[in-house]
Formats: C-alpha cells, sequence, structure tokens
C-alpha cells in the first residue's frame, strides 16, 4: 500500500485511477489509502460549475482548464453524472470537446455517477476531490450535468461555486425556483453575445441586491463567450477573488472544515444504509409484506411503520 | 378519525389540505387515515410531467387543467420542488397564473417540499397522489421544478410521464444526459412556432429509433404552443392512448404495484434515515470525532467506517 500512496503522491495518473475506482466500488482497502493520503491534503482549489443543460458547462470547463494549463497548474475534473434510473452508468459521450486535454499528464478528466444510490454522490465527489487534491493538483473542477437537489448537494461545500446561465436559459425567478441562486459564488453569463444577456445580469444583479447578504460577499456576474475563449479570464480573476476573499476573511478553512464534516456524515449514512438494505432482503416474511402491499392488502405508509415496529431484524436486535 | 375520512372521500379541500400537512410531518395519525382510505384509490390517472426550467411545464399544467375541467374532470395538482439548501420551504412565487383555478372546488393544488430529506420527495409525492386519489380527483397532474435525479425519483412510476421540451432547451443529447428520456411516456415540444422546433422533434424521434424499445411503445411526440392552447387537446389524447395501451397490455395495474412497493420501501429506508439521526446526535465521543475530522486529526471515510464498527450504538445494539 505504501508503494501505492507514494505514486498517488508523485501524480501518477494510473495509480489515481485505480484509487478512484477503489472508493467508487467501496472496498475497503480505499479507507487505509485514503488515511496515508490526508495529511497531504488541503493545497487544491476546488471550483463546482453548475447550470442549465445547454448552458455551456463543458465548454466553459475546457476554457478554463486551458486557461489554468497556460498558467502553468495542474487540473482534476470531475464531471457528477447522477445515473439515469434505467440505464446505469456515467454518460462520457459529449466529452470528445475534452479531448484535447486527454495527452496532458496534468489534466485529470474522471465522471462520477452514482448506480443509483441516492444521496451517494455527493459524498462520492467530496472523497475523489480530495484524491485529486492528494495527486497535487492545484485545481479541481467539479461539473454537474443537471441543476436538481443532488447537484445542489454536490456543490454546496466546493470552495468557490460558478452559476452558468445564458440569455435563454429562463429569467432569474426560474433560476431562483432550484435554490441554486442561493450557493452561487460567482455567475457567469455564457452566450453573452445572444439577445437578451444585458437583461439577463440586470436580472441577476436585481435578485442579488433583494436577497440578504448574509456572506459578505457579493457574487460578481461575469459575461462570457467560452466557445470563442471571450470572458474567461475575467471569470477566473473572480474565482481568484473570492478565493482571497474567503481566505483574508477565515472563511475558506471553516468551509473545509464543514465539507470534511459532511463527508464523514454522509459516509456513515451511506453504509447503514446499505447495511440496512442487505438486512431488508433476509427479513423473515418480506417478500409475503411486499406481495399484500402490491396488491392492496396492506396500505403502504402502515405497512411500513408497522414493519419497523414489529420486525426482528429492523426493531432493535439488528446487528450491523 | 372515521369522520376525517368521510369528509375526505366527499372530497372537502379544508380536510384534504389538513391531511397533507399530517403526511408531511410525518404525524402517527396519518397512518390510519391512509389505511382506512386505501380501498378508495385507484380510480385516479397519474400523470407526471417534467423539462427543463423555462420550458413552460406550469403552463401545460395550468392549460391542461383548464381542459379537464371542461370535459369534466376533477384535478389534483402536485408541483414537486425539491427544497434549497439554504432556503427551506417550497416556492409558490410563480404560480399566480395557476390563480384562476383557486376558486374551483374541483381543482387541487399544492407544492410539496422536502425540507432537506434527501430521498423523500419521491416518497412524499407518492402518498399524496394516494390522497388526492381518495379524495376523488379523477387526474393527479405532478410537475417537477427541475429535471435532476430526485425529480426523476419522483416521476418514474407515474402512470404516464409527459416530457416538455422547447427548442432552445438544448439538444436532445443534452435531455438525454439527464436520464430523463427514458422515463418519457409523451414529448411535447413546447413553443413550437420558434425556430428550431422541427429540428427538435427529428432529433427527438431519431434518438427514440435508436434506443431499444423494451416497453412496447413508442413514445408520441407533439408540438405545443401552451400560451396559446395550441395543441393542448392532441397531447392529452396521447396521454390516454398510452393509458389505452397500458391497460390493454396490463402494464398499468403492474405499474401501480410497483409504485406501492416502492412508496412502502422509501418509507421503511425513510424511517430508519430518520431514527438513526435522532440516535446519532446521542453517541458518546460524537463532537469530539466530529472536530477531529473537522481539524484533519481524522480522516473523513475511514472515520467514518471506524465508527460503525465500534460504536455501542450503531454496531449492533441499536435500539430503533
Amino acid at each position: 500500500m505504501q508503494e501505492v500512496v507514494q505514486r498517488l503522491l508523485a501524480g501518477d495518473q494510473r495509480t489515481l485511477s485505480r484509487l478512484i475506482s477503489l472508493v467508487e466500488r467501496g472496498e475497503a482497502e480505499a479507507a487505509q489509502v485514503l488515511q496515508a493520503l490526508d495529511a497531504h491534503t488541503g493545497r487544491a482549489y476546488t471550483v463546482g460549475i453548475t447550470g442549465p443543460p445547454g448552458a455551456g458547462k463543458s465548454t466553459i470547463v475546457d476554457r478554463l482548464t486551458a486557461l489554468l494549463r497556460r498558467q502553468g497548474a495542474s487540473v482534476g475534473i470531475l464531471a457528477a453524472d447522477p445515473t439515469s434510473p434505467f440505464s446505469g452508468g456515467a454518460l462520457l459521450g459529449d466529452r470528445v470537446r475534452m479531448q484535447r486535454h486527454y495527452l496532458d499528464s496534468q489534466v485529470f478528466i474522471r465522471s462520477v455517477a452514482t448506480r443509483g444510490q441516492t444521496g451517494g454522490l455527493p459524498r462520492t465527489v467530496k472523497t475523489l476531490a480530495r484524491l485529486l487534491d492528494a495527486a497535487g493538483k492545484d485545481v479541481v473542477l467539479v461539473e454537474t450535468v443537471g441543476v436538481g437537489q443532488t447537484e445542489l448537494g454536490v456543490l454546496e461545500v466546493a470552495d468557490s461555486v460558478l452559476l452558468v446561465l445564458v440569455p435563454e436559459s429562463g429569467d432569474a425567478i426560474q433560476t431562483l425556483k432550484a435554490g441554486v441562486m442561493e450557493i452561487a459564488d460567482i455567475y457567469a453569463v455564457n452566450k453573452a453575445d445572444r439577445p437578451g444577456a444585458d437583461q439577463l445580469v440586470s436580472a441577476i444583479t436585481a435578485t442579488l441586491q433583494l436577497s440578504p447578504n448574509t456572506r459578505g460577499w457579493t457574487p460578481p456576474v461575469v459575461k462570457t463567450e467560452a466557445h470563442r475563449g471571450e470572458g474567461l479570464a475575467e471569470l477566473w480573476e473572480q474565482v481568484e477573488a473570492h478565493r482571497r476573499f474567503q481566505t483574508a476573511a477565515s472563511l475558506l478553512s471553516q468551509r473545509r472544515q464543514q465539507r470534511r464534516v459532511k463527508e464523514f456524515m454522509e459516509m456513515v449514512e451511506e453504509e447503514l444504509g446499505r447495511r440496512w438494505k442487505e438486512q431488508i432482503q433476509r427479513e423473515p416474511g418480506m417478500e409475503n409484506v411486499l406481495q399484500q402491499v402490491a396488491r392492496g392488502d396492506l396500505e403502504p405508509y402502515s405497512a411500513a411503520l408497522d414493519m419497523l415496529k414489529t420486525s426482528p431484524l429492523l426493531a432493535g436486535r439488528s446487528e450491523f
């Protein structure tokens, strides 16, 4: 194991790939490796990137990566794809445009899926971001596919959260609905050459002025045209400004401590959930109860509460 | 309680409101009422409506409601808003356009939020849909705000799932990423007067032809201009056609049985999670472990596994 740790600390991409798979599969060995690596984390800056489909998140990630590489920084990219409930597995299809970075040993790209475990994705992304950190990446970019609840969970404890909108992606109020504006530290209005860009900037600014500013930081709004490379330097400058602000206000270490505690709690919940699910299969009479619920002989809500009351496995004699 | 049940079966809206709050708060009384009502369910047809922000889902729900009312059907509407991780509570802001239905006693509208419980929203919506069913609603429309993982969980077991897209909402491949195409039974291409509508219809049709048709049903694609009321009648005809198809193939009862089983399982998990979270607060030494994790003295992943191994409360002697 010590050899694996050394190779990872030296930034070996194949070792990193293998360790990520270990973490994703929840292998016992992962715990030891993570423990050995922990003292070597805390250097990478983690930026979450979210926004509606079609806003150009992948292009922004691609262009920011190119910019960071020119500055000499190494980059880790995690694309968080909540798995479809039917097909399973992360879709790498449209990541072709990232291809030009694939041959760059200072860029590491990985899609992360959940295989149907609700709540597992936010925890997994936190753990993998720490791995990339230990492997020496200067910046970790976490891109989400959608803007749902799981995605917010993925992002809420990134060092900075970047929300990408486009003139067509609906007015600010539609976005506010998903609660995402409350976690955004920086806004990008992408495809800013299209009609409505200035109105969107005004709408965001107005909405931000209405909301209580409890964080002492007013999120800047940056216009970008990512496909042409416009505005990316200014966007990254704002990320750096947010970093400086948080460091000066001692908010960065606070945010990172919260992230660690959250990862711990989510891991405990996840493991307990996994063990229950195994246990519930062995629950005596379970098959029979499920049939009665399906047929309509038992009502689902009360049958669930009854099972928790009477089950020998679940009601107090469980052995996790 | 018998009186409450009678009033609900008679369709009393205030009783319905109160029971919904009971279910949302997880009160013990809810189980008894749901049990008494269960024999009176199975009549309502449940349609899930999803799509990206700005696609016009709310307008489609509004127009379908008007259409159904003209046909003499009563309608229940559940708007599933995954709660923001910061603010809490469902936002009713833009539901003003539904106002014209508020005075109609045959229409019942409710926003449903989760208060941060991961996975709770899909279960809650299933339970509330049964309540609306028992209260005599002919059709239950479930509208989701976003298109993330939670939203797919909300919809996967509706009787029919309607996916609303607009020419601007990104190409079919962007949508496929979120896995939502696999659960859609009917497509609406809304704002069909805008450029790109026909191309979107072609892209959807082509994508559907590529994917394996395991359900024996090829999802129809309907062009709508909901704000002008165009295409809504055809859209609803397709929902009816899907209903007839499922009934003929005995798929509807199968889908509903799956929904009941899923609600039961989700309720068991939810309750176990809730009880466990209470318990972990009382865990001896917990505060100390959290501080060590935050400070970096303990590594989050392995510390979580260690706690599950050694905790007197969690490792075998738990009393749920």
